[in-house]
């Protein structure tokens, strides 16, 4: 198999998953190892047989959004001809509430298609009303329509050197300044949103680009994920700590699983897991898995919701409530756990069997092996508290895997650079302001964004029964209290910043 | 003529000189129109017959530093191979008063040869030990001996593309972060310093890389020299200011040259300006005055100085001293604006002649003209008012000229989209901290920064007989106090920095 397409199509979004890949890479087993780089994994790129809900409303032409494409500059930091090449950028924008002067709200989008995270972000048009605000979701340079070299765009790393944070950032700033200028609104106050890496570019965008933006939500936006900034196994122990949370028992269960796997044959896990087809690898399980448990902690919401797969209020108390109420009182570690696990794939009750080894990336995620393989460099361990088998993280093999797939050696401490994160408390005590950290501590990425309030505008919105970044799923009748009011806070603190922006600019 | 060498010769560091070059271009006389685009100048790079002092000490090894070369990532926004070719970026360093966790001051290096900036910001080395500061002065891209293709890097625009501000902050960002972890010194605050191009460079850094940087004194910093920012007239304008002040007479004589200038043959000019060849083209004698006046004013500082040439204190004044005090009564207003301009050129008066016509860029400024024909774009008029034959500025010849000359067509609003400058006063109000412009009002470039205090922590430290960085000379015996008043204002607010970052570090 192809080296390259092979990594790049289980090389994964981190929003969506963080994976110590434990399956075979290059055609080598790396099982005992894990793969490293904490961000490639095969599992999300699989449909695992639940499919993406078809009525998902991304790809439904009835969201109130127009779709625009903006011919942008392919390289902004380097003067040359070349440097001009442009692409077309897609945005999608609503202008219903809007009048001119009044706020634009941006969404910096993240590693995928436009139009899965805007109906992933029904919170931003729940809110233009009460603000009379211009929507804008800018697509991601080499994600979704917006491709700079068109079907070409992923081929080799000459095309894939333009994928970068900073490119996109700049994109974000050329765009919103032209789209002001069409509109003749100038003096519209902007505020960026974003979501899980989309929040991350919310963030650095308004410490970057503080003149085009006024202030930034950025919701489950892990920034300090780098480096040594915070602990390495605090992603895999914050999965965990949700599930022994639910049950302890849950938790001993699911730990115990792994082993019960590593015991099996191929047959005997294609049965075991109602495979579709016969399994190749007893691995494959494993990232299913491992899969179901890690994105259910993440999207742990409240109510019932479709973010990767359709499922129920709380997913992980149900999984527990699979797992502890089982029928069969001697059955194994791993058939309950599979069990649990196929409430991720199957909570319609339909799926008869399991498409566990097929691929597929229905909402265009594949492009974060890339960026994974240069600048995120997020280290990753799981710890023997953890309840997934413990593996440690090895730089020199995440190299050579970059090296071998995409040809490129990673730049480990660039986001650091570039960005800071160390000591961001010290840091941005005394420079910058309005910035909003909202995270759930449901969610396992929330270990590694900001948790405190770091300044009187430079704030953090923390729920204890929070997800990855529920507040921005539209408002539902079921939400609970903690939630509305989390999203109360947060409208109530952009009124203070545009309130001090048009107060500012009428002064002199 | 090739196009290239011809136009990237007479292209002229903005910091040396603004000039809208009335001289040929590509071989067509531009007397008229001017040329377009006001950074492109012959002037400064031709000798004029006055010899930069051989006793400058910017080549002196005798400089208090010793000689660094950092291996420097040359694209850092691009992910390709090529992207991690590195070069050897020269630094210079000085460890005589510091000691570990002591203060870092940093100068961000400005368009020329490093030594030369060092040997010219004595201001650093005289504060070093009230600080215990290391010193380091870093060289910027493509300039002195920071070459990253080495002789062939002003070859074309292939080589010059990776010449920009955005990759030379990043240069600074990753040379402090190694030279700190090198010297086992991470929590060392950094200061950043600049002077002209390298001030815009530091408070660009300090607004792009807080993390990396406490704070920064920029010095005669035009950072609002772009676009429409401030009005394009008010660099001239300003220069003409300084000539008015000193003796009305004085202005109107030299306002009244130029008319006389363009009635005389190329022969009757070779013999007024004392030219030690036949001049070829009328207009070079005009660039030579042009020069003359507006290098005095830029440093029209108030003790003897050798920054571009030896001048004596308050220049400006003395220059008006000659056409005031002409001895010849019916003299003609250009041979008095030639013996005030002789000043610039032969201080010492030894010299017998002038080589007009010849080119010498000895402070290797030379890769400003790309700079001016990529991003820094910084529109100028000349206006009815200024002594200078009026002139209006048309972007389309600047972009027809750069195009020709580099094959590049400029991006005039990549500067303000990148680091702002549109309110200013509004953004930073409420954003960043801890920078410092510091301007004095003889310098025309002063009128393109910030003049006023922004915030408690973003100031303007504003001398009114201040010329071009005054403040970052050594000090002298003869220096008057508003200035060593404005440098002791510097220094209480780099200790208030300096003493609240060892107070936010110890807090937990």
């Amino acid at each position: 198999m192809d080296c390259f397409s092979y990594l790049s199509a289980l090389s994964l979004s981190f929003i969506i998953f963080a994976h110590l890949l434990s399956t075979t890479v290059g055609g080598e087993s790396n099982k005992a190892a894990h793969f490293p780089g904490s961000y490639q994994a095969s599992a999300a790129l699989k449909k695992h047989g639940g499919k993406p809900s078809s009525s998902s409303s991304y790809d439904n032409p009835k969201l109130p959004f127009e779709v625009e494409y903006f011919p942008q500059t392919l390289d902004h930091f380097t003067f040359q001809p070349r440097g001009y090449k442009i692409f077309y950028q897609k945005y999608l924008i609503n202008r219903e509430h809007w009048h001119k002067g009044a706020p634009i709200f941006v969404y910096t989008g993240n590693e995928g298609d436009i139009g899965w995270f805007a109906s992933n972000t029904g919170f931003l048009l729940d809110i233009a009303p009460k603000f009379h605000a211009l929507l804008v979701f800018i697509e991601h340079r080499f994600y979704g329509e917006s491709m700079p070299f068109g079907k070409e765009s992923y081929k080799s790393a000459k095309t894939l050197g333009y994928l970068n944070s900073q490119q996109a950032l700049a994109d974000y700033a050329i765009l919103i300044q032209s789209l002001k200028q069409n509109l003749s609104s100038e003096a519209s106050p902007v505020v960026v949103f974003g979501g899980s890496y989309g929040g991350m570019l919310a963030a650095w965008f308004r410490l970057k680009y503080p003149h085009v933006a006024i202030g930034a939500l950025a919701s489950s936006a892990p920034i300090l994920q780098f480096d040594n900034i915070i602990p390495w196994s605090s992603f895999y122990d914050a999965v965990s700590q949700d599930f022994k949370v639910a049950s302890l028992n849950c938790y001993e269960v699911i730990k115990g699983s792994w082993s019960e796997l590593d015991g099996l044959s191929t047959a005997e896990v294609t049965k075991l897991f109602k495979s579709c087809k016969s399994l190749k690898h007893v691995e494959s399980a494993s990232d299913w898995l491992w899969t179901a448990f890690v994105y259910t902690a993440m999207v742990n919401y409240p109510t019932e919701a479709n973010f990767m797969m359709p499922l129920p209020p709380y997913p992980v108390e149900k999984m527990c409530k699979i797992i502890d109420g089982f029928p069969e009182a001697g059955a194994s570690k791993l058939s309950r756990a599979f069990s649990a696990a196929s409430l991720y794939y199957n909570y319609s009750g339909t799926e008869e069997c399991f498409d566990i080894e097929v691929e597929s990336d229905p909402h265009g995620l594949h492009g974060w092996g890339w960026q994974a393989c240069t600048e995120m460099v997020m280290p990753m361990v799981v710890s023997d508290e953890s309840m997934f088998p413990p593996s440690s993280y090895n730089y020199t093999e995440t190299e050579l895997s970059c090296q071998k797939s995409y040809g490129v050696k990673p730049r480990p401490h660039w986001i650091t650079t570039q960005f800071g994160g160390q000591r961001i408390e010290h840091v941005l005590k005394r420079f910058g302001s309005n910035i909003i950290f909202s995270n759930g501590m449901q969610d396992p990425w929330s270990r590694g964004s900001v948790l405190k309030n770091i300044s009187d505008s430079i704030v953090a919105l923390v729920t204890e029964k929070g997800a990855h970044h529920a507040d921005f799923r539209a408002a539902t009748r079921d939400d609970p209290k903690w939630l509305i009011q989390q999203r109360e806070e947060e409208i109530q603190i952009l009124h203070k910043w545009i309130g001090e922006y048009y107060f500012d600019i009428n002064q002199h």
